[in-house]
């Protein structure tokens, strides 16, 4: 029910997603009729792989996550997550509200042992391919034990997604060791003790970009400006070409060229509108899809989903907790 | 002395500035022999305006501002700053270590009354201008107070630099009274009720690019790494487009056209390597060049000290100052 453009966009969505994964199966949690309605209206669906699942309450995306918690039993959020916490269901993906959605996420399946606060995640292209770059905002205060959580699970996470031996990195206002707060600094001091994590030190704002590091760690406050930033940096270049390009009448025959290759490149990078960022360190899966993500985006979410399924991601991060925290 | 490229690159850039600019004079401070050296290597130049000035020693650009305090008294930032302490320079330019630059200023000529820490401000490019971005990397923590103090810099510093009642907000995660850390809702308090400070309330990473506000305002470390990433960012961009011109042979054609173009726009999209960051709340101008800015870079920094000369800038900031905080 979440997302700038709720159901109308999600049901064609998850419907397209579902006829090009003949294995999967899809619940759709929300207000059942208006749920039927959108379903009948898209020709071809596989009925008895799509379920429909009633919840009475939609939480609003300005409503108070301890508000959303408290008052509202059968959000369709809520309903999502328990099917999780009861085992019908692998994941859930959400495209609503982000605070609701980790505080209903932690409350329902609980952290992994060891994890003291789930991390939000998301793959930000690079020069090299790309980086996964967590927390994203869902804690905006961090100790030095959640960065270096976070480290351990980003770290996890991007080997189970392909990557061997990630070079772990954590965001600094310089690659010196007096650099930084103390926060930052004594989390580099852990992650040098930690074995199995290839800790390469301090990264800037430039190196991420350059791809010197497959896992960049920061708190949320930083990552979220950062990611926002980033799109709103990517939405003015990809205007300013425009621009350019309509100018004069040679440089429009260059636009006609170049424009399709620059909103490609825009969608690129703005990688949680695209791809959705994942939750981190729940006792399930949970991966959130930008509010304002058109059908790509939802696409995107349950796709990051599904490969989080067949890897197993929480089990594997559980196993490598253990012997690491 | 200090930067990448050290006097080879100041000395003619500085030279050429000074040309360019009638009634100015300079006083290059550095090590003699070396600087007379490199001015004798310039045609034409206006000697009975440019003057040297010998320092026997230099603070390397990894040196803790600590010890660049302590241990050289003769180091050429301190005798340039001595020079403007002492009325014999209306402001200071530096290309070295960051951090002993801030450290030298605040001990040598004092914050202005009512100000706890200098912040360091420079224009980043929006969709509709460029905003005020404050503080950017001076200061790691931050109070609420102290952030409070920044942004009514930042909205003199705008005003004395042509932006009548300038729009200033606070760097958050999200735009809702209830999102960000203590300090960024305990600013925006004060904030509300500061007199004459046009306050706009929260803005997020993508709205200080699409240009909602004049002045931006966030603590050190989130400055730095924003606009480190933006940087790389931005970087990242113009290699993929070039990747892009250079993959077939229209595209060839058009990249003869457009590469000009993109790299004034990566330049544009730099704004502390291009134009240099000015130090706010000290009774005197300071003003940054980036440690890797070529013959450009230097004299945008020294444009920008030109401006902050003809505004008297620590003058106004004085005057408003006292009325405000």
């Amino acid at each position: 029910m979440g997302g700038d453009f709720g159901p109308h966009c999600i049901v064609p969505a998850s419907i397209s997603f579902l006829a090009e994964n003949p294995a999967l199966q899809l619940v759709l949690v929300g207000q059942a009729p208006l749920l039927e309605e959108l379903c009948a209206r898209v020709s071809a669906v596989d009925r008895p792989r799509l379920h429909i699942q009633h919840a009475s309450e939609v939480i609003g995306m300005d409503e108070r996550p301890s508000q959303a918690l408290r008052s509202k039993p059968d959000s369709s959020m809520r309903v999502a997550l328990e099917l999780v916490r009861d085992g019908a269901a692998h994941a859930c993906v959400s495209a609503g509200n982000t605070g609701a959605l980790m505080a209903l996420s932690r409350y329902l399946l609980k952290t992994l042992p060891g994890i003291d606060r789930p991390a939000m995640v998301t793959a930000v292209p690079t020069q090299t391919g790309h980086c996964h770059l967590l927390d994203l905002g869902a804690n905006v205060d961090c100790s030095a034990e959640h960065l270096y959580q976070f480290a351990v699970m980003g770290a996890v996470a991007a080997e189970a997604l392909g990557k061997a031996n990630p070079k772990v990195a954590l965001l600094n206002v310089g690659t010196e060791e007096i650099k930084g707060n103390q926060q930052v600094k004594l989390a580099s001091t852990l992650l040098e003790q930690a074995r199995g994590i290839n800790y390469i030190g301090y990264i800037e704002g430039d190196g991420l970009y350059r791809g010197l590091a497959d896992v960049v760690v920061c708190d949320g406050f930083v990552g979220n400006i950062l990611l926002k930033a980033s799109e709103g940096l990517a939405a003015m270049v990809v205007s300013r070409l425009e621009q350019l390009f309509a100018s004069s009448l040679s440089a429009k025959a260059i636009g006609l060229v170049a424009m399709p290759l620059l909103r490609r490149l825009r969608s690129d990078l703005t990688p949680a509108r695209h791809n959705g960022a994942s939750f981190l360190g729940l006792q399930g899966i949970v991966v959130k899809s930008h509010g304002s993500a058109a059908e790509e985006g939802i696409q995107s979410a349950l796709r990051r989903a599904l490969a989080e399924i067949r890897e197993n991601l929480p089990q594997r991060l559980h196993g490598r907790l253990e012997s690491l925290l």
